[in-house]
C-alpha cells in the first residue's frame, strides 16, 4: 500500500487548511493573513513594492534533480531577491500553485516546507494565494510585497555617467552548477548505478539548488550609509541586467573583464565544459546577486568592502554598453533574455 | 505568408516593452509600475488588501469558445471580484503569464487588450508581472491590490447569528453559458458547417464568457450607508461560499430554495438539459456576485433594493448549515470546491 495522499482525496479547501495551519505570521503590517478573499495589510507611513515571479517546470526547474524543498525555498528567494533590488524589506508574499495530478499531498507538503524555511529566513508572511490543476506539471507564481520608506526604493532608471558600476558575492556560479546537474542527470539515466559525485562542484550545485536573495545586504548598505543611485537583481545574467539599468537610465557603461569576481570553482568547471569562463559569468544568470551604482562620492564607503566588487562605470549613452578586455579592447555587450518559446 | 509574428521574434524583452508601451497609470497611489523589479505603492492611510488567482488552459478556459480578448477581460474581473469582497476598492494589478509556443505575438495582444480594457473599465493600474514560456498551454496568474479605510474591510469570519444573508443579482447563469458552450462546440466538431444560434442563450453565455466583479455595488453599499458583517464573492458556487463564511465566523445559516435569485434563462436552460436548477444556483459557480450577511437593523435599507435579494438568516452554529425547500423541509449543505487533480 503506498503511504502517499492523493491529493483528490484531500481536496482543494483542504489542502489550503493545511497550508494555514502551519503558517506563523510575524509582520506587524499584517492585519489578514490566509483565508479571506485578500489579504489586509496595513503598511503605516510607508512605501509599498510589489513584485511577481512565476516557475514553470520543464522551463525553469527539472525535478529530476532540484528536490520539492528546494524549490519552494527558491521560489521565495527569487521574490525577496526582487523586492531586495529595490531597496526595501520583504513583509509578505502570496503563492499560487498550478498542481498537476502526479502530485502527492506529501510532494506539495515538502515543496511548503521550503516555503515557510523561506518565510522565516526573509521573515516575510505567507497571506494568501491561490491553489489549482495545471495539465502539466507544476507551476507556482508568487507575488511578493516589502516596504521601504518614502523616497527611498532604489529604482533601475536613475543612474549617471560616472558612477561606480559594483556587484555583490560571485557570478556564473548558478549557470555552472546548472550545467553539472544536467550532465549528471544525463550520466544517471544512462546508468542508474553510478552515483554522482558532486564533492568537488558543491558550491556551484548550491548556488543552482539553494540561491539566496542578497537582503544582509540591504541592510548592510543601510549601515554604510550608502543608497545606491540605481539597483537590479542578476536573475538573468550580469550583461542583460547591466543593459537594463543603461537603457532604462538613458547611459553607457563600461565593465572590466578582469574584475568580474568569480569563485575558482567557476573558472575550474567551466574549462572543464570547455565554456568561456567570462561568458558564464556575463550571461549564466540566477546567482541572484545584486548589480547596483554608485556616486563616486561613495567610493571610499564601499572600497574595502569583502563582498563588494566594483567592476566599471557608467559612461554617457553615446558610449554604448562595452565590456574591456585586459587587453584594452572593448566589445559591445548584447542583450539576451529568453527567447525559448 | 503569415500575418502573425513568433514571439520568438520579439523576445521576452520585446514583449514586456509593447505591454509597458500600451499601460496608463490612473492612481494616484501609483508611484512605479511595470519596467522595475518591483512595482512602488504609496497608499497613504490606507489599509492594503490583496488577492491572487490562476487560471489554467484546460482547467479554467477552452480557448475553442472563449476568445483571448474575453479571457484577458476574466482574469482581471475574478481578481477584482475578490477585492470587491473585501469591502475595497481594487487600485493595481500585476499580470504574470506562462505561454507556449503556439502563441502568436497578435494573440497576446488580445489576451492584453482584453486586460487593458478591463483595467480601464475597474480603473485599475497594470504594475508589473512575469512572461516566460510554458510547455503547455497558457497560464495566467493575477495579484490584485486593493485599498480600503482602517478598519472598513469585511471578513469572512465576522458574521453573527440573526444577521440577514443577502446575493447580488442572480444565480446560476454563468455555468449553464459553460453547458452551452460546451454542446455548441460538440455541434461545431461534429459537423463544422453548423452555425450556432445562441441569440436566445445570450445572457448565460455573456455570464460565462464575460463575467463583471460587482464594483459598482461596493460603491453602492456605501451611499447605502451599509457594511455587511460577512462578504464573499461566488466563485465557486453559492453552497461553497455560505459554507466559508459559516465555518469561519463558526455560525450555521438556513436559505430558502423560493428566495434564490435566477434568470429566466437558467430556469429555461437547466430544463432543457435537465438539471436541477436549485444545484445549478447552489453549485454552479463563477457568477462572481457578492455573498454577504447584514445586520438586522439594516434590513430597512437594503429591502427594497433591485439587486440585492435576502435569501436567509445566519443561525447558531448548531443548527448547521441548511437548504430550506418551499414545503419547509431543510437540507444539510454540501461542501464542494475542485477535486479536479
Amino acid at each position: 500500500m503506498s503511504e502517499f495522499t492523493s491529493l483528490d482525496k484531500l481536496g482543494e479547501f483542504g489542502l489550503i487548511r493545511k497550508i494555514k495551519e502551519t503558517v506563523k505570521l510575524e509582520n506587524a503590517s499584517t492585519l489578514v493573513g490566509i483565508g479571506d478573499d485578500a489579504a489586509v495589510l496595513e503598511p503605516g507611513e510607508k512605501n509599498i513594492v510589489v513584485s511577481t515571479d512565476m516557475l514553470v517546470e520543464g522551463v525553469h526547474f527539472d525535478l529530476t534533480f532540484c528536490p520539492l524543498r528546494h524549490l519552494g525555498y527558491k521560489a521565495v528567494a527569487v521574490n525577496v531577491s526582487d523586492i531586495a533590488a529595490m531597496n526595501a524589506i520583504p513583509t509578505q508574499i502570496t503563492v499560487s500553485l498550478g498542481i498537476s495530478a502526479r502530485y502527492t499531498v506529501e510532494a506539495i507538503d515538502d515543496l511548503y516546507e521550503g516555503i515557510r524555511f523561506a518565510c522565516e529566513n526573509y521573515k516575510v508572511d505567507l497571506v494568501g494565494g491561490d491553489t489549482t490543476s495545471s495539465k502539466s506539471g507544476l507551476i507556482i507564481s508568487i507575488t511578493a510585497i516589502g516596504e521601504v520608506a518614502k523616497g527611498e526604493a532604489v529604482l533601475r532608471s536613475t543612474a549617471k555617467p560616472n558612477d561606480l558600476i559594483c556587484v555583490t558575492g560571485d557570478l556564473g556560479a548558478a549557470y555552472l552548477g546548472l550545467q553539472v546537474l544536467e550532465r549528471e542527470k544525463q550520466v544517471y539515466l544512462d546508468n542508474p548505478e553510478m552515483q554522482p559525485d558532486l564533492q568537488e562542484k558543491e558550491y556551484l550545485v548550491q548556488r543552482q539548488l539553494k540561491p539566496e536573495a542578497r537582503m544582509d545586504f540591504i541592510h548592510e548598505l543601510k549601515e554604510l550609509a550608502v543608497k545606491p543611485t540605481a539597483m537590479i537583481d542578476i536573475s538573468d545574467g550580469l550583461a542583460s541586467e547591466l543593459l537594463h539599468i543603461c537603457t532604462q537610465s538613458n547611459t553607457g557603461a563600461a565593465i572590466y573583464q578582469d574584475k568580474l569576481p568569480a569563485d575558482q570553482q567557476v573558472l575550474n568547471t567551466a574549462e572543464e565544459f570547455q565554456l568561456d569562463p567570462v561568458m558564464c559569468i556575463l550571461n549564466g544568470g540566477e546567482d541572484y546577486e545584486l548589480l547596483f551604482t554608485v556616486n563616486l562620492a561613495d567610493y571610499d564607503k564601499i572600497r574595502n568592502h569583502p563582498d563588494i566588487t566594483i567592476i566599471g562605470k557608467m559612461t554617457e549613452a553615446s558610449e554604448g554598453v562595452r565590456l574591456v578586455t585586459p587587453s584594452g579592447n572593448a566589445f559591445p555587450i548584447q542583450a539576451q533574455g529568453w527567447t525559448h518559446f
